[in-house]
């Protein structure tokens, strides 16, 4: 083998991005792999609009299984994105024996156990460190620097155009998420169907990987407590700033014991936290682990340049395992195939954290009673109340921050505030994570 | 083979931590690594003090040729740190086949060209995670991970002693040097000869070995510009904060084309710089890659555990290696060998940045205009000026930020103001990162 010819299966911004990067550090890249990179053949359903890179147009192809058959093509890197047809190539691609890069963390998310299987039984590699986290090298962190040790927390703000709507939220009192959605449109960072970010979906596909990474179990994603950020009103910002919090969409993984409490939700965390600093469309992860102690990564998790960033650095990867004739050398999850669980993921209702409750109650003697009465009565212990404003006619928000209590009590509680006749509308909740709020 | 046996020459704190993590995590890293990792032998001068761990006493022994000459064991792991005996273990070592691993920064800074050519020659493994920045898997994630990216600046907190001071410097208004010295060295996190640490020496070892990563060029730590803390003084930490600034050891690498700039030295950065908020003992990378953009890494530098963290790290890789047959898959330094090159680093007369000037200087009309005056004839553009305080007699402090200017401009300028009879003891100058400042 005198050079490894790379097959692109999509063209877009992050196709654009890997070609480029390819074409422009071609010898130190070459020097790093150990034989020179080349973009042997690209398909895309476009293949007339210019690009930011020139290419050769006999290398274009709208059939991807021009790709797949070719058999000089020895990588195969999918940016295709979504379940379908991206998941047929794939597996293609393993049974003509060729490894694969991808960038898809739906596919993975949603399809792990079958893709996942399906390289191992081929014997060949998967890539997928831009799934998660754009340009930030977490996965192979994980997989290989962090591996001695087990992950007692991991705390990650993994959407950016979730981070960047919160932050314009923080730092702007008084906008609406409806604002700062169309703000996030306008500026290319939210979908004109924002749902898989700001429901939390995606950042629940890349904690499933994550997951997998870090205690070696693979769920569904849609086994995964999520919930987005579409519910947060600019009332929850202003209390949370009168707390020292800030809110920040977050994928959750607590170990306890052989199991672990795993969610998404926007959660209240300290303005002192690391992961307080982390705004705008920047991702930051912070994990403890028990050797290496608190850490934090952070970078651009998403665009052309940061995912080509990770794409290049798998590519690279793949072609010394290739030149050096040895693929398989540390199994795509950090633990071999079969050591893989799908159990220990504790149900929502067993978990205990600290909660922001915000109630809407009419402003008259006695209500502040019967609400706190039903969250003693649920074994809630309030840390503080702050209600706010005094109108003299209608109702008024109470807000609480509790003790660590649990789940399904303060569901329970919830239920038992919301049919109260002094109380509008359901309550609010949102999960609190702060070391110093036991 | 049946397992893999570990040699450690060194059994303090790293070594016992590095022994713990192995006897705690057995089954994991067994199933990570594909062999069960066992500890075959220890040396140490010291066997008969209790350690944290457990171990059967008949692995142990003061000879490190024991470690060294044991055909059983299949990777030596030196934590005793030094230039020798450390360096003559690690060359034997490989003269015997055997793959190393090390936290030890001043060998590979001082003797880096021996011992990697050496490990080179030999076709063993050399792993030293352990050795930059503690548990942070930075040297991993430069090697592997943002393999695609050239890096334009690299801007690094890699001493938790230095950094711990300085944050007790800018957190207690007006304590001394000396002060946070003696605090630092009664928590054990100073030396009782802190030479090393303060005076900026460690945090260039750690550099040339990121530079090496970043950038294939290996120099001796020697030919880098090299600043420690110890003139910092409670004034200048005061005028930072004035500025809305912060004064942290940095290692710093900018890239200039095909050269870089390469030195280490107290630096006033903005108080919203990602660096700005690692305090105390923490490290911190941040990082700008052409393809990746910002990054920020952030962990704990120093200590038994968070090291041992990075020591198995490199085992377990190590491990995975001889499992599937194939050493020296990745070359340590990113680079082969043979392309890493020894030019390429600008001479400290060469480079240009943002300035902080401080001069004593008698209280007396015209007294800023000589200065000025020099300055605007060494081609120093003023930026701000403070001048505080106001004594009848005697001299005060006065302040100049500069615009970027050229380090040679700036050293004559510092000579000829000395010179001045209105000025008191040579001036203070401190180097700015600040990319708002022209």
């Amino acid at each position: 083998m005198k050079e490894i010819s790379i097959g692109l299966i999509g063209f877009g911004t992050i196709g654009s991005s890997v070609v480029k990067v390819l074409q422009q550090s071609r010898n130190i890249l070459e020097a790093r792999a150990g034989l020179p990179l080349r973009v042997g053949r690209i398909a895309d359903l476009d293949i007339e609009s210019d690009r930011a890179v020139a290419v050769d147009r006999s290398i274009l192809t709208t059939d991807a299984k021009e790709v797949l058959e070719d058999p000089s093509i020895s990588i195969v890197v999918e940016l295709i994105g979504g379940s379908e047809p991206a998941g047929s190539y794939v597996l293609e691609a393993f049974r003509r024996g060729k490894p694969v890069v991808t960038a898809n963390k739906a596919l993975l998310a949603e399809r792990g156990a079958e893709i996942f299987r399906a390289a191992y039984e081929a014997g060949v590699e998967i890539g997928f460190e831009g799934a998660v986290a754009g340009g930030i090298p977490i996965l192979r962190s994980l997989r290989e620097g962090l591996v001695a040790n087990r992950f007692e927390k991991v705390l990650a703000i993994l959407n950016g155009t979730c981070n960047f709507m919160l932050t314009a939220m923080d730092q702007n009192t008084g906008v609406s998420f409806e604002d700062v959605l169309r703000q996030a449109q306008d500026l290319g960072y939210a979908e004109a169907d924002p749902t898989l970010d700001i429901e939390g979906i995606d950042t629940a596909h890349k904690l499933v990987l994550i997951l997998c990474l870090t205690h070696g179990i693979r769920v569904p994603a849609d086994e995964i407590h999520v919930e987005g950020i579409s519910g947060i009103s600019p009332f929850d910002v202003e209390m949370a700033k009168e707390f020292s919090y800030k809110i920040k969409l977050l994928a959750i993984i607590i170990r306890h014991g052989e199991q672990v409490e795993v969610r998404v939700n926007p959660t209240m965390i300290p303005v002192s936290h690391p992961l307080a600093r982390v705004d705008g469309v920047f991702n930051g992860i912070y994990l403890k682990g028990d050797m290496a102690g608190d850490q934090l990564f952070y970078g651009r998790g998403a665009g052309g340049e940061p995912t080509a960033s990770a794409v290049v650095g798998d590519i690279v990867e793949i072609a010394r395992n290739i030149v050096h004739g040895h693929p398989g050398r540390v199994p795509p999850l950090g633990y071999p195939e079969d050591g893989i669980r799908n159990t220990g993921v504790m149900s929502m209702d067993a978990i205990s954290t600290n909660y922001y409750l915000r109630v809407q109650a009419l402003d008259r003697p006695g209500v502040l009673s019967r609400i706190s009465g039903i969250m003693a009565e649920q074994r809630i212990s309030i840390h503080s109340v702050i209600q706010k404003g005094r109108h003299l006619s209608g109702t008024v928000p109470v807000v609480f921050l509790t003790h660590t209590a649990k789940e399904a009590d303060i569901q329970e509680a919830i239920k038992r505030i919301a049919a109260l006749d002094v109380v509008e509308g359901p309550p609010v909740i949102m999960r609190i994570e702060d070391d110093n709020l036991e």
